[in-house]
C-alpha cells in the first residue's frame, strides 16, 4: 500500500525555534531514501506505507535524542486502491483544472 | 515508545455518510487490544508506537476493503520521554488548572 | 453557516507542560457561550462559523497575552448543507453502526 | 495578528476526484490577494489572521455551493509575537540548519 503523506513535527520544551530538529527530520528522510519535499508547514513524503512510517517513527526517535523531552506531530496522510498517485499528480491534476476553468 | 494518537480517517468516494468505515476502525482498534476512546471528531488511541501504527494500517487496509476507492487521514500524535503520560493524565492535568484558576 | 471544529493549541518556548494554557482555552470557549467538550488531543466545539472562529482567534490571543511567544495549532473542521448534524449526532451514528453490525 | 495557515479541504459525497474543488479554492485565495503557495497536500497562506479566516470560509462556501454536502478541512495553523516571520523565512532557517550542520 503506497502512501502520500504531510509530516509536521514540533517539538516541544526545547524554545521557541525549532529548524535545527526540521533540518533532523530531513536528513532522516534522505537517509531512508524517500521520495520527500518540505514546504512552509511540513514535508510531504511518498512511499510504501511501512518505509515512510518507519522514517516518522525515526525523527520522533532523532528529535527526542537531539534533547526534546516531548513532540506533538501533526500528519496528514492519504492512500488510495483506484489509482496510483505521485505527488506532481495531484498537483497537475489542480494545475489542468485552473488552466482550464471552462473545463 | 509509547504514543498518544489522535485518529481521524476520512473515506473518500463513498457518498456524504462515514459512520460505517468509522465503525469498522473501532472494532479494528477493538480487537486489536489497544485503549481507544472515540469522539465527535476523531478517536483518541494508546500504547506502543508500533501497535498503535499497525492498527492505523489496519483501519486504512479494511475501509479499502469495505469500497472505500481512497483515504484521507489526520493524526496527531505525541511522544515524551520526560514522563509517562496516559490520556487520563492530559485530561486530568488540564481540569486540574480549570478547578484551581488561583494556582 | 454551522461548523463542527477540533481544536489543538500548541503553546511554544513556554516549557514541556502547556494545560494552564489549554485550561485559559476552555475558560474562553465557556465565556464565549459555546458547546465544547475536551478530549485528550483537543477541543470539539459546535457552533456557527464566525462565533468559532472569533473564540479560535481569542485562544491564540490569550495564550499569546499569558507569555507563550509562539503557537501551532492545528484544527480539523467540517462543515456541511445536506443537514443539521450536531456533535452527538456523529458519535450516535457511529454507535448505532457498532451495535448493529449487520445493517 | 498575522498568520501562517495550512489549508486542506476535502469535499465528502462528490466521488473520488476532488480537484476542482481544490481549483475552486485557489481561485478565492487568489482573488483575496493573499500570498498562497499550493503543496502535495494543502495551501500555505500567509496574512492578517482575519483576512486568511475569511478566505477559508469563502472555500467553503464556494465548494458547497459547487455541489459538495460536506467538507472536513484540516488546518495548521501558527501565529507569533517574538518575531515577524514569512513562510520564506521558515523555509530558510531550516535549510541554513541543512547546509551547516555542524553550527
Amino acid at each position: 500500500m503506497k502512501v502520500l503523506l504531510d509530516l509536521c513535527v514540533v517539538p516541544l520544551g526545547v524554545g521557541v525555534s525549532v529548524s535545527e530538529y526540521i533540518a533532523a527530520c530531513q536528513r532522516v528522510l534522505k537517509e531512508a531514501g524517500l521520495k520527500h519535499e518540505m514546504h512552509m508547514y511540513g514535508t510531504n513524503i511518498e512511499g510504501e506505507w511501512d518505509d515512510v512510517m518507519a522514517a516518522v517513527k525515526k525523527c520522533h526517535e532523532v528529535v527526542h535524542q537531539m534533547g526534546a523531552p516531548r513532540i506533538s506531530t501533526s500528519i496528514r496522510l492519504g492512500t488510495r486502491v483506484d489509482k496510483d498517485q505521485t505527488m506532481e499528480d495531484k498537483i497537475r491534476s489542480v494545475k489542468q483544472k485552473l488552466s482550464n476553468p471552462g473545463v
